[in-house]
């Protein structure tokens, strides 16, 4: 991948509805993360899996979250180049120190320990310290899943959820998902923060301009407010859901950052403070369960088709990750839009030779 | 465990406020399930079990569902006499068959796989097919908390749950828990339906008379309605938060029964609106993942405790299970409220002498 490509190649797919092909997102991206400090091993999995997320609809991880990646690699904040240590601690439990690395590239480091325990045992704990995650959970789950294993993950860092009663933020928006193989069809995977919402969506909607609903986040002395900004500058967000939402998220700080042996997130507050565009995730904890669905009952990817049928002919026509499949599969056959963040991309990878 | 001792030892452990000690509060669920049709360990188990629900002012798992243990007892429905299959399918994964009894007997017969596994591999996946389970679930997951394990578990079970969209019950109330070891405090143990409420609060509130709030349910066709009876008799609860609570359920429906080899909640409708106050459990699964901690980083309760303590002091007073350790706290001083529940139980309990 040279510093050149990402312009030639990014122009050249994009046709003229100012559309963008995936494999010239994955380029102008990993280029852009070497740049910044990245070994080509670590963009290229941060580079495919956040034009994965842009891809996907899911544009609050997407290309928006370039400039963070760049800050925090430029700064020395994430170490770009780190070498994750894998250790097994159990026939079923696998640590790995991603030593201040990102965590894709830990778990992926881990590949061959986890199909060894899953293979021994039927189950896998991955467990990751010290790691930065920007972007979703789902693109860590749905590999596993495609290759009928069934998953949960959950990942901590930087606190910005204020559960009511408290006086400042003490939860990061511990995001939790969890996927599954149906036969004959794509995996099911659900990613949601444990917050009312994600924290790149509360940025994206401030700087659209637009409101939350009430109930989202707190703002000023803990008022309520719709005023994203305000949620952001002098507030936080809420747990969703209520007292049930605030159990998971404290289910989420245990296990993430609990038994991997990370900070908890009001542990990275200050961080999060001076640089909330980036995730503010310095020691940031990922655990993964991983399970072979053939050690239970027979048939199983069977029988979870035959559930999500009865679940559509009942009514339910939106199930997760139907969305970000339709969007693939639009991207799929005519690009990916460009919007304004895309643009900035190409922009700054192309400026150095201008 | 004699048919008399449960009007003698209820009577005189209720002292004049109307208290009765949890000892007797046992035997006198215990006589009662066991002249149903119960096994004495099965007895045992489930009355101890109901019995600290009542203790610890979970009522709506209390003494409140002796009546439907009865029904099932002695329908046959439940096998109280129920032999549980242990099968090791994976180091770390065990299967039990419930054999159409509880699923307390099922876990407990599960114990000594359960230790090998965490010994041998640091992870336990416990797969209960065909059981019944009319409780909490935090009574399953403390006892290993409070040995230094971690735990997760979940239970389908009689579709009463319509997501927006839906057009009848496709769910059941889907109750998720979670537990962990605190150092030097009482375990960490969190407990909620994915509903908006669990099926038995509902109906306490609508034997009570009262309201719930607008969004707990929807009613006749489809309308949202603040009457609990309507949306017992003519609709259904919604899931908790959203499409993220929905996202949860559809987890646990995939877990607890595709994952066992149980029935999804909604192939249990039927039996459901037969006799909705015995939980309607036929084929439910059960799914527990127990972790040991001290396979991950070191001083893991103690980091949990400080966790806790960080929260308390921002402000968050109220943490799951404070309520739970706080009653029983309070009937181990001075015995558990005698309510018309109870007073009903130990009147049936002599009736057959009267």
């Amino acid at each position: 991948m040279s510093e050149n490509e990402p312009q030639s190649a990014g122009h050249d797919a994009r046709d003229d509805a100012g559309r963008i092909s995936f494999d010239a997102l994955v380029e102008a991206i990993g280029s852009t993360l070497i740049a910044a400090g990245a070994s080509p091993p670590v963009a290229a999995i941060l580079a495919r899996n956040c034009a994965s997320c842009e891809r996907d609809g899911a544009l609050s991880h997407g290309v928006f979250r370039v400039p963070g990646y760049v800050r925090s690699l430029s700064s020395g904040w994430a170490n770009g180049a780190a070498e994750p240590v894998v250790q097994r601690a159990g026939a079923s439990f696998i640590r790995v120190d991603a030593a201040d690395g990102f965590s894709q590239p830990a778990l992926i480091a881990a590949e061959q320990e986890i199909a060894e325990a899953i293979g021994e045992t039927g189950v896998a704990v991955v467990a990751i310290r010290d790691s930065h995650h920007f972007s979703a959970l789902w693109p860590d789950l749905e590999p596993f899943a495609a290759d009928g294993l069934l998953g949960l993950t959950m990942v901590t860092g930087g606190a910005s959820v204020i559960p009511r009663g408290a006086r400042r933020e003490v939860l990061g928006t511990n995001p939790f998902a969890f996927a599954s193989p149906v036969a004959g069809g794509r995996p099911l995977v659900m990613d949601f923060a444990t917050s009312t919402m994600s924290h790149g969506d509360l940025q994206l909607t401030a700087e659209a301009g637009r409101k939350v609903h009430l109930g989202t986040g707190t703002g000023r002395g803990g008022r309520d407010t719709d005023d994203p900004r305000e949620i952001l500058d002098e507030g936080g967000l809420l747990p969703f859901g209520g007292h049930k939402g605030l159990a998971l998220s404290l289910m989420v700080e245990i296990l993430a950052s609990g038994l991997t042996g990370s900070a908890f997130s009001y542990q990275d507050d200050l961080v999060f403070a001076e640089s909330p565009e980036d995730g503010g995730t310095a020691r940031t904890g990922q655990l993964l369960i991983l399970i072979d669905p053939d050690r239970g009952a027979g048939g199983f990817a069977g029988r979870v088709a035959e559930f999500i049928a009865a679940l559509r002919e009942a009514g339910l026509e939106r199930l997760p990750a139907d969305h970000r499949y339709r969007a693939r599969a639009e991207a799929g056959r005519t690009g990916i839009p460009v919007t304004p963040a895309i643009r900035e991309l190409l922009a700054a990878a192309v400026s150095p030779r201008g």
